[in-house]
């Protein structure tokens, strides 16, 4: 069969409303049977809660719960509040171990402690060793479904203890070779036990070099290594080097995405996750925090220019100027931070030092300032008429463009030293910043040189 | 074993150099021996081209193709042009059908004719059906190495066939299954080929409802559909419904790191691919173009003041609050743009129409304009004893948002209809616009209401 993207037009939708106004659950049923799972997630996100779960309790458990992990963590948890306790265990038995620690994390304590009691045995202790971790980080990633093996057993024994895991739909690429201790010893490829014969043994087979991470390590660590080395699944170990589960490749690529979009909210002065179709209010909110202080920023600068209150009223054409030194400002450290952001994001191989690092931006920002300054030099002698004026100008740009490079640099390099997103230097905290610091380093000049 | 993470210190970096001028092949050899092929390739990021060479002559030829094809584009073109067309031709016979084509496609034409000419002729054939496809789109970046199957066929078949080609190292996660025009019918998961017994029948085991991309469609949409989807590889298929190839999470993977590193450059004014440690022109190179649109910005802006000079004159005070209105029309600019960009890169369900939106965003700015209009009214009374001015400046400034926001949504729109990157809306275009339109909106006012 071939596949045809599910399109949710606005007639659907319409229709699919009134059958829902009308419980109309043959209509749905019918109009679902045939939908991939990761379809009707989207289109649940168009009906209210309660409607919501008159379509899932008409799916089969498996889908359902397929559904409710695909939602985002907010609509979740939101919608999982008018689930009852025995409703939330049934669906939870029926996912994979990472997913059910993730939606139990986000449930009310009492809620997850009275689901956890319930759940079934084998889920249930895998369940309570993952939430011992923070969310970020390769143990809060992992799952425990995984096949174990023993570097003496042969292909056939490894086939059998696959065929007692194969009950729950969790994707395997591969047995994990483990010692007497579950001391990770290496790997066997799904391939490879297709391939040899099934008396084979393991450990002739066995890859040795498997790549693993520690439970501790950062997510966007697991990403990159998973990235770097081209791995579809990664196992993951403890202190003392025993297997305790896996990371795969979907997973991974979640944390990519949800890393991409944080920095573009970072950068673009939102500080909360907010899409366009949530509400006002909450619009309104994610965007106010950046606008205050650029506000704050801007009454500063405006005090701040009423100390040369005099030598505007003299020159009032030093006041020209001002938006082109505080938009070069600007550019100039949007770019160095944007380069940093960039250069942590993916770590070059050889780390060459501040030092090195700041002495490359300097030579940089020498370049382009004294070509800037004498394109402004050349442009402001042609059209305003004030040698004067011009050489200020060209030279507080020259300057300008110096100091928001080095403050463009250093910034996210603070940040990430201080453990936030270095992505939060790019976005209006350095245009805020740059913008102070260029209006006073051309007034400065001005005093000086009027 | 444990993995230890290959650590390319300093120390080590300048002793291996030392190596390599002395042409000491032991030494090079023994300690690159158990290091991870993505770790050689990092580190001849460090040496010149004949050094780099010289290295990888010493390692064996799957080592060496597998470290080529890591490589970034722009290093390798640079780094084969040393090759002769038979050392050529011995690597790319190395590697999968798609990054033989992506090397060939970076190649000048005359040498990769001559090397296309050699290959062995599965690879030959396979590589010029790949060459016809564009870069961007499912048909470049799939690749041609898949295992077939007919539903007729039993599991032994199915593993007979995987043997067959097994001889290359392709990773497999499904056998594909076709009829007899190589119409793709379904897949078959490792996993259930070794769990069924060997005189199963595909038809028996084939999951019909596969998700498939045709060839031509985009690299991020085929990124978002396995993203959505949870795949970890996707059939492609020509407009006949014909299996010609397949792509896998891992090419994936980079499609998403790569589109986040672009937009990256875009919202931060950067108009090449570069890297800190990149040549110091290519540096400046990189940040020139926005560097100038943003002088001449600047430039119009003075200009622009100069037609006000007499009220400036009169009141000085004008000049004051520029960039307090600069600064919001510039943020508002870039939160709008921000979001936009969001929604266009994750698209939200229902489309509402472009009157729905604006409506939107319209009201958000209304509530945000009001509510900083108000602020700055009160801080402006309190602080510069200047009625007329305090109203004037809070009108404009009331303005400016609403503006912007419209700006800054319209224009991620327009810019994405023109099959641009609508992030590069997103950063120094929206703020040297904003600027522009601030000052504007801002002396019309004063010339107005003064």
């Amino acid at each position: 069969m071939e596949f045809e993207e599910f399109e949710l037009t606005k007639e659907f939708r319409d229709r699919f409303q009134q059958a829902l106004d009308e419980r109309d659950g043959a209509f749905i049923y019918s109009s679902l049977e045939e939908v991939n799972p990761a379809d009707i997630t989207a289109l649940l996100y168009e009906f209210n809660n309660e409607e919501s779960k008159y379509v899932l309790d008409l799916l089969s458990l498996q889908v359902r719960a397929r559904i409710i992990n695909d939602l985002d963590p907010e609509t979740r948890k939101n919608f999982l509040s008018i689930y009852k306790v025995e409703e939330l265990t049934e669906v939870i038995n029926h996912l994979d171990s990472d997913d059910a620690a993730d939606i139990l994390n986000e449930l009310p304590i009492k809620t997850s402690e009275e689901i956890i009691a319930s759940l079934d045995p084998d889920l249930k202790s895998q369940v309570i060793d993952l939430l011992r971790y923070d969310e970020n980080v390769a143990g809060g990633l992992m799952a425990k479904e995984l096949i174990k093996a023993r570097d003496n057993w042969t292909v056939v024994q490894c086939i059998d203890e696959i065929r007692k895991q194969a009950e729950n739909e969790t994707k395997f690429y591969a047995v994990w070779v483990v010692d007497e201790n579950d001391k990770l010893l290496g790997r066997v490829a799904l391939q490879q036990l297709i391939l040899k014969d099934s008396k084979t043994l393991v450990k002739d087979i066995i890859e040795d070099d498997v790549i693993s991470v520690e439970t501790y390590l950062e997510d966007r660590e697991v990403a990159e290594i998973m990235r770097k080395y081209d791995l579809e699944s990664v196992p993951v170990v403890n202190v003392q080097g025993q297997l305790v589960g896996r990371i795969t490749i979907d997973d991974v690529v979640d944390v990519i995405s949800e890393q991409a979009e944080e920095e573009r909210q970072l950068m673009s002065g939102i500080t909360e996750d907010v899409e366009e179709d949530d509400s006002l209010w909450r619009n309104v909110r994610a965007r106010l925090p950046w606008l205050l202080i650029g506000i704050f920023g801007g009454m500063l600068s405006a005090r701040f220019m009423g100390f040369f209150e005099q030598e505007l009223a003299k020159v009032t054409a030093i006041a020209f100027f001002v938006p082109l030194i505080q938009a070069t400002g600007g550019n100039v450290g949007i770019q160095s931070s944007g380069l940093v952001v960039q250069s942590l994001v993916n770590p070059s191989y050889v780390d060459e030092g501040l030092w090195k690092r700041l002495m490359k931006v300097f030579s940089v920002a020498l370049l382009n300032g004294l070509l800037l300054s004498l394109i402004v030099l050349g442009a402001t002698f042609l059209f305003f008429n004030n040698n004067r004026l011009s050489f200020i100008v060209s030279f507080a740009l020259f300057c300008v463009i110096l100091f928001s490079s080095f403050v463009g640099t250093i910034t996210p390099l603070l940040i990430n030293k201080l453990g936030f997103n270095p992505a939060l230097a790019s976005g209006p905290f350095i245009t805020t910043t740059s913008d102070l610091l260029g209006l006073t380093i051309y007034f400065l000049t001005v005093q000086v040189m009027i």
